[in-house]
């Protein structure tokens, strides 16, 4: 019996580890907040493209310190966040065997995983879906849900394509990557610009900033373009058009950052900027806009949460 | 008799105004949303360093329209705006002898001026002054003052000097720039940075900006110091050390474009950040940074005003 822990069971740790136990696996849960709840009722998923369904983890723990045996696959699916230590709270349930899958947001976020765990072997995921925890144990799915996958630092292995296979039987289009790496900085075109502008222009939605400020949102993929070229990665010639086209199609969209602001969470700042910039000091590369909106969320997070404005729109959460 | 109108009495105008009616001037106001008040009561004035006074001036019109006689000295005294036709506003009341003093704010401001009245001797002014309108006619002047002015393109006459004296006469240090275009881009130094990251960072005070964000002020200012070289400015090579000192020193102090987007009026984006990029790109100067937060700001300008937040400080109005 092939068993998985998750590790982070807001709306993608919940969705993912649901779909894992519909194909057999033995799936237990850590859960920091919900604990109780989770406990006694589980989750329930409504997925508005396949349906809806009840996941009731094998084990639920509050803590991995409770967890007696290691698992196959221990799941990571929380923000990555400074105050968050994800090694510290890992690392009781990590054995020998275990591989460790990264389903988190940002560039570099690997590095202090594969350092403090050397002999295991670990696994970057990138996840592009909306979906969001509505309630204790509620978690609402609206689109998307494809998963990227693969080892590092490079390729993937039989374990991965495992994993892989695992979610695609259930319905989730999982591709596997022979350069995960390369696919976080693909992923960071996007993230890069459109987080921070959704969270400093006050709130708006991706289609507006994109209409009305295309040129920086231009500028801001160029430099992390440059960035991940000077690093090595041979992104597409055409990504920047590629992103600009998608979200020109996609419906207004509000970030997974700026759900965070508006709901007094910390945000990925360095995750998925701080990281971007420090790349850019290793290589000797130019990232002006990028800086100025580093300094600028910054400043942001220094402000009362109460404050901040809400739009009334629909919640979502995502990876985006 | 020495004649004066004043056109925009806010705080700036309604203060410098009663400044020259003290001195003897009879001075004359355009109101477009206090006439009624103003025509009836005048304005009163606390100032926490010159002490109180009425002012009640020579004539109260709601437009230029109605003015007859042309004046020595027409102060324009307005935000800049870019929906605030200024030219079109002031014409009527603009003589063949009227000496036209901007007390503005922003880089570039006096060219349509300029080509709009090819003979009218113009003079350009910077205020350095703290100052509120606290209600219909009431102006509280908190702190600074000081005035500088000059003609344009260079120099100053005899007539600006007489100003000049009024002002030094009332109390207030009015100083004489023989290159006010130089003095515009020194105090743009400052206003570049701080105006824009005020607003951006959610409401923060200054004090509070420079204490965590000092590397990216110093880089908005370094663009704005290198675009001014590049037209021929000779500014102080110390000046961004001095003006980092000084705001060291200040207390925290709220810009006035964080005043004006919190209380849901337009702020003087194009006056302090668009027409310093026009000048950058004329003399092919970089300056991502300054576009970056040019750009932020115009998408803060597409949120709704009611959801912006308050921070609960005592109110300022200021050209700063």
């Amino acid at each position: 019996m092939t068993t998985a822990l998750i590790f982070g069971t807001g709306a993608i740790g919940g969705f993912y580890g649901s779909l894992l136990a519909q194909q057999g696996l033995q799936v237990s849960v850590v859960c920091r907040s919900d604990y109780s709840h989770i406990k006694q009722h589980g989750f329930q998923i409504n997925s508005h493209e396949l349906g809806q369904w009840s996941f009731q983890p094998e084990q639920t723990f509050n803590s991995t310190a409770t967890v007696k045996t290691p698992v196959d696959y221990l799941l990571v699916c929380t923000k990555v966040l400074d105050n968050l230590d994800r090694v510290k709270l890992i690392k009781p349930a990590v054995g020998i065997n275990t591989t460790i899958v990264l389903i988190q947001n940002g560039i570099a976020i690997e590095d202090e995983i594969i350092a403090a765990f050397p002999n295991n072997e670990v696994v970057s995921g990138l996840a592009f879906i909306c979906c969001n925890r509505i309630h204790h144990g509620e978690i609402e799915h609206l689109a998307y849900g494809r998963l990227t996958l693969g080892n590092l630092p490079s390729g993937f292995s039989e374990k991965t394509r495992r994993l892989a296979t695992f979610f695609n039987d259930a319905g989730i289009d999982c591709q596997l990557s022979e350069a995960i790496t390369t696919a976080r900085w693909q992923k960071c075109i996007w993230n890069a610009p459109f987080n921070p502008l959704s969270v400093l222009s006050g709130g708006l939605s991706t289609q507006t900033i994109l209409q009305t400020q295309e040129p920086l949102i231009r500028a801001i993929m160029q430099e992390v373009f440059t960035i991940a070229t000077a690093l090595g990665h041979r992104l597409p010639e055409d990504i920047i058009e590629t992103n600009i086209n998608h979200t020109q199609q996609m419906p207004p969209y509000k970030t997974s950052m700026l759900l965070d602001y508006q709901a007094g969470r910390p945000m990925e700042i360095n995750a998925i900027l701080g990281n971007t910039i420090k790349a850019a000091s290793h290589t000797n590369t130019e990232c002006p806009h990028l800086k100025t909106l580093f300094a600028l969320l910054q400043l942001t997070e220094l402000t009362e949460p109460v404050k901040r404005s809400e739009t009334p729109w629909p919640n979502q959460n995502t990876l985006g």
